[in-house]
């Protein structure tokens, strides 16, 4: 992996610093966090938050002379095309740095349709991300207004603290009256891709009556979101006039909101989903502006029992069929998938939707792994979240604990977040993607050594682990500790383990001898020939 | 199943009153917790929270004519021996009640040692829990003093709360002075089955120095614990002096207190694991109680990265072995397994130890799929727990957020227990556990029709689901409309579906009719005929 070039770290709080791996040229550098550990070591964790900035400031634009360059050509310049061809772009190389991955890989998945990486040429204040089964498995938090409650600030702050936690990417799902003003200022302050579902404006533009919707209506309003710098958007092209009858017979109908708005249009009009018949268009405008497609699953399933159902098999289908449409047209695809699904049916749901969408990558809301916990949604989905990872989806979008009762707070998102950071790790491990057992193994020492600061400033989030830490054991010794309040001095495990080790280290027993001459045949052999490796350990 | 009879209610508050279900004797009789549901009717949830109890009040010793019955007839009285010889106990026929199955296969899986009925005869206050494949995935909640920290009091009200929650055993591992006090007290008042691990307390009587215990000192402390009504013991007898050595290479050594103490004591001794030199006295005594044996996993994992290692699989081969030493003695048996375990190595954990151990009950501890995330282990492991008890796991052992940092306090024991009973139902509905799927409908149902209250006095933990709901929408009203703050009135998906089959029904469509009128080719060869099941939903 390519060096930190601590030099340049331009932020520093103590033990933590951004630091930056650059690339092949001097405006490639991917931001790390890294955390100066006890030992005189470092370690450089993921990180997404994006340059400082307070209030409405906007972020610098990062990515405006690598599309400039481009614009000057011509042909058509998604990251796929330009994969396609052949090319790497700084967005690629930058990605690829960041997953300590080679830029070859990136390229060739980009190519293949199996990745996506959202970059709107009107968002350069995003950083690179790549969405891909090959690559580190993405989180995405939904932030957003909505007719009842929250404000514009609000909602920028829920979006910085998002990243500040490991969100690689945002929705915001606003609703309500100030929808374009709400996304202004989540696009200029934000460091990471920004998706949409722009049916919400373009409901609001009827004054939420779904019959009234249009082709035109909900062109405009992509062309507005394509102008402002949307990454990536929803687009529920395959809620089909005859899958509707197919949701009567379901426990819970149809629960995607986008789906619902477009399933009571197709019914009204007694016509073809707009977004269906004008699906080439669509490609044509969202080419335009390399914003990727995350094709919406309007039919997802609302609770266990509708899981992998007809009505939601059959939009699956059809979103098959419009990925293979939208490759044509070089657009980036990616395929969105459920929501409420039994630990048992989870691996269909990627077996079938890779196989029906040329691999385009999965981007699943969850799934929720039963029904029985309202309040804590951001458990039963994170567990549907981790096995669906590992079985290969590529961005996980998080529930936080408030899923199914109200709109989440600033807790909420962390607690999302957290969750989601957990569920997708666990997959990375599993995936045993190169380079993710490095955290593991970094905490699993701190821990092994009573390296408490190191513990809690290398864990997902640090100023839990402390106030935990704190709330049984506050003084500053405790810290230094060989032991917690969870066994006591006499009872740790770690501990006794330690002492063991260092009194055979003591007595000029390297662990390297006592593990020759340990391995089963060889140690009952030793104590046959009355060999000590070990001696008492509490006296000598 | 058997009708619950409500005369016999005894607590009522408000939506929620304890019911029974009658056995074939008055004095079998299983509490469910009935909630009335707003629609008038009612649905029965699990319920271990045994007899309504104050401060230190000893509980109803339900099952003393029972062990009375089965004490006169000298022959060994275990469950497994009664079930090996044909006999359906009061406890098979209570377990089988409580889940639902026929009381023949409750004791052919105890015959067969595939499940465990934990039910020392000196604890008959103790409501009969199955744990076994076969059945409902239980969840144990440890709690206990140490020598830093908390208090008798304080343990007696954590294992109530446990309860409360929904624990199906709990494990009292208290450290320091008071054991046997603690003990006695938590006993008297639990109406689950209580677990411990003897060598603690036997540790204590050596203050606390691993060289100078002996299987005298022991044996003085199982047969103490026997005598007191202790339902099931980790005993760590597959620690053998020759797998300590294969722990060195180890990147976090042994993480398990009793492992750690016996292998010290092995290595200072230069002798074998006493527990498993005198296992076969260890059979006699526990047999006489009819304790059930949870063989400890010493050599657990404590890291991703020592998962499922040589020292690990090296124990669970001896814990095999002396499985089916149990076995000729009669005595019940489960294994204990780990730890920390990437999603990818979990299936192997389940398949080995069924494999090595002639199917004996598995208990688990999480496993944690990731070692980043101290604070949240309750989440990390929850994963885990969820897809191990899907593969086949028995009981799962709650992990609190506290796990690494400090001991739980009351509200770390809720958040494991709603963590475990979310991982434990999720793995249920997975296994099709006839009956688990019922819960998630009832719930569904009452999301579907906007019954806010039935959704909440429903949920797993009905305070935090009204608590999250009321901070958007606080007032009275909120809890019959028919939106949530999350999406608003005129953007509620399931709102949008509702109308849609309202307006179908009002104009004389059941729901019937529109589903066999909307199969696919149907739905379209209705359109081209001008036929109109749907209508415009925001106007006619």
């Amino acid at each position: 992996m390519t060096p930190v070039s601590r030099e340049s770290a331009d932020t520093s709080s103590g033990v933590f610093r951004k630091a930056y791996r650059t690339g092949s040229r001097p405006d490639i550098r991917v931001p790390v966090r890294e955390v100066t550990l006890t030992t005189g070591d470092s370690f450089c964790l993921y990180d997404t938050s994006g340059p400082a900035a307070a209030g409405d400031e906007a972020l610098p634009r990062l990515r405006e002379p690598w599309i400039a360059e481009r614009a000057s050509r011509g042909a058509c310049m998604t990251q796929r095309a330009c994969a396609s061809r052949g090319e790497i772009t700084p967005e690629m190389e930058f990605a690829a740095l960041r997953e300590g991955v080679p830029p070859e890989l990136v390229r060739d998945e980009l190519a293949a349709g199996r990745a996506v990486l959202p970059a709107n040429v009107n968002h350069p204040e995003s950083e690179p991300m790549l969405i891909g089964k090959a690559f580190l498995v993405k989180i995405n938090a939904n932030i957003g207004t909505s007719a009842v409650t929250s404000s514009i600030a609000e909602e920028v702050d829920k979006m910085r603290w998002a990243t500040r936690w490991g969100a690689d990417t945002v929705m915001d799902l606003s609703t309500g009256k100030r929808i374009h003003e709400t996304r202004e200022g989540i696009l200029r302050g934000s460091p990471v891709p920004i998706g949409t579902v722009p049916i919400y404006q373009a409901l609001e533009k009827v004054n939420g009556k779904p019959e009234d919707l249009s082709w035109q209506v909900y062109a405009d309003t992509i062309i507005e979101q394509c102008e402002q710098g949307v990454d990536y958007m929803t687009i529920h092209a395959g809620v089909l006039l005859r899958y509707v009858p197919l949701t009567a017979r379901r426990r819970t109908g149809i629960v995607s909101r986008g789906g619902s708005i477009l399933a009571a249009w197709c019914l009204a009009h007694h016509e073809e989903n707009f977004l269906y018949t004008h699906f080439a268009e669509l490609c044509e405008i969202l080419r335009r502006y390399d914003v990727t497609f995350s094709l919406g699953d309007g039919l997802r399933p609302g609770c266990i029992h509708d899981a992998n159902d007809e009505a939601q098999l059959s939009e699956l289908r059809t979103l098959g069929e419009l990925t293979k449409t939208a490759a044509d047209y070089d657009c980036q695809v990616m395929v969105e998938g459920p929501g409420h699904v039994p630990m048992h049916k989870i691996a269909e749901n990627v077996r079938l939707q890779q196989e029906l969408c040329d691999e385009a990558p999965f981007y699943t809301l969850g799934p929720l792994t039963t029904d029985i916990a309202p309040g804590y949604d951001h458990i039963t989905s994170a567990i549907g979240a981790a096995m669906i990872g590992w079985y290969g989806t590529a961005m996980l979008c998080y529930v936080t604990p408030k899923e199914h009762l109200g709109l989440p707070d600033r807790e909420d998102v962390k607690q999302g977040v957290i969750a989601y950071k957990i569920a997708a790790h666990a997959a990375d491990l599993a995936k045993q993607h190169p380079g993710a057992k490095a955290w593991d193994d970094a905490l699993s020492d701190a821990r092994f050594e009573f390296r408490w600061e190191d513990q809690f400033n290398l864990a997902l989030d640090p100023d839990t682990a402390r106030r935990y830490h704190d709330e049984t054991l506050p003084a500053g010794p405790a810290k230094t500790a060989h032991f917690c309040s969870m066994c006591g001095p006499h009872f740790c495990a770690m501990k006794i383990t330690q002492d063991v080790r260092e009194y055979a280290a003591s007595h000029g027993l390297a662990d390297a001898e006592a593990l020759t001459a340990g391995m089963t045949e060889k140690a009952e052999e030793f104590t046959r020939e009355g060999g000590r490796i070990y001696l008492p350990v509490a006296k000598p």
